[in-house]
């Protein structure tokens, strides 16, 4: 049997607001206390699955708290309003918004009190949005394409701050449509570049290896980016979302293996893919 | 003869800035009080000369200035330490800066004064962008292209004020390569709109009227710009530099008959223009 060597993306799967989240969870069920989730903690039915196995339960509402029960909130945040009655109401907060998220809404009440026309570019209806926008005192737009951009007269000053997901490319546009409009444009960079570490680490992990297997949902848009990347690069790729996919001839003659995951990878289903694969190397 | 109109375009020629400088010096030396400019008022010779004849000098540094002589601050600034150099020597100050300029002079020093690195976009070694420059205490660049802009870090807050007299979309653009890269951009739209205005109206004069006559150097690049949105609007256009150049069968069978004129087009020479047309419709 050959030698083989197991390289991992430099970045790789959940980003380190939903890392942060998950293990805030995990901490305060060992601990004894329990707690249930304001929605889901991330969009991957496995991942809520183990951590209700666990003991987290994840409500719709806080009407549905039970007396015992302390408040997950999940990376994303939640609306001031609705901060301020889970606060009166006297009910003890595991708060595990993102702390770039929290940045942002600190920016927002930040350009607010300094009277700013507060313009957030990312996804109306966003639940980080909702959260962002309740810290605008109201006088604020979400804009996602140049055409919802409100009218702007040649006085205004105007602040702007992203969704911390948000694209870059998409931010930029939508900046530049602003530009050259209104006395004073102010803009606070608070996109979050774990999108973008993934995709940069899976360039520089093609240069390294002869073959790369990609993990996460098929129909992920951030995971067939990682696989597009790699596939510009030159080097075999393979697209899996369970180990149960892997294939031993895939390895055949290949020295350095490749390893990377979409945003909504849990790390659990990652070290079970690379366990396989030790296994089929190794037959 | 039939009648006929004439329509003057809503703005054109000189810019609020020089027509305030030009005004300025004339007052001065009706009043009474001898003055040298530093530096040509104004890019055009037929109006250097004119105020020369009414007792303006011009000198190219401040140890020409004569005893009894005040100096006149073009309407482009000056440096800051030439303006603090001028007050030691307590030479009189007869400030004809463009308040716009002065206004984004102000607007660097209060950039510096809260710590931003600072990006002047416009063409370095223009006066403006010299005065400009002296207000931001050293850790300053001046970009006129996307491959100009400086390293910038992720922490990085920037300022960026622009040359007052710099295209929108070429500010824009470099606007847009910044964005996206540093923690904060805060761009302050210090662009006067003359250039943009004039070019407004004279779509609006090709409306209204059936010939137009544009006034300016025939390689003068925004009085071509006149000349192309004119064109592009279907009626007939005139170019020309002098009153001597009207045809009077350019005005056969024309009712309406608009004029505009290039920046650097002297109000007098205008009228001129004006009464030609008057006379050939008249004949």
């Amino acid at each position: 049997m050959a030698e083989y060597h197991i390289l991992l993306a430099r970045e790789y799967g959940f980003c380190f607001g939903v890392k942060r989240a998950i293990k805030l969870a995990e901490e305060t069920i060992r601990s004894g206390i329990k707690i249930a989730s304001l929605g889901p903690i991330i969009h991957n039915p496995l991942e809520v699955e183990r951590l209700k196995n666990m003991g987290l339960r994840v409500i719709g509402g806080i009407e549905e708290l039970g007396p015992d029960e302390s408040l997950l909130i999940r990376s994303h945040g939640i609306p001031l309003d609705l901060l301020n009655e889970i606060k009166r109401k006297n009910i003890n907060i595991i708060d595990a918004t993102c702390p770039l998220v929290a940045r942002a809404q600190h920016m927002v009440e930040f350009l607010f009190s300094e009277g700013y026309k507060i313009i957030i570019i990312g996804e109306d209806g966003h639940p980080e949005v909702k959260g962002l926008v309740s810290y605008g005192g109201g006088n604020i737009s979400v804009v996602s394409s140049p055409e919802a951009i409100p009218d702007i007269t040649p006085n205004d000053k105007l602040g702007i701050v992203g969704q911390t997901t948000y694209p870059v490319d998409k931010f930029v546009e939508i900046v530049k449509e602003i530009t050259g409009r209104g006395w004073e444009i102010r803009v606070f960079n608070t996109l979050c570049d774990a999108s973008r570490k993934r995709q940069g680490a899976v360039k520089e992990l093609a240069d390294q290896t002869d073959v790369i297997i990609v993990i996460g949902g098929k129909n992920s848009a951030n995971t067939r980016r990682l696989v597009d990347i790699a596939e510009s690069e030159g080097v075999d790729v393979y697209h899996i979302e369970t180990w149960n996919e892997l294939r031993s001839n895939w390895f055949l003659n290949k020295e350095k293996i490749g390893v990377t995951a979409g945003a909504s990878t849990p790390e659990w289903v990652i070290e079970n893919v690379l366990e396989k694969i030790k296994e089929l190397c190794s037959q």
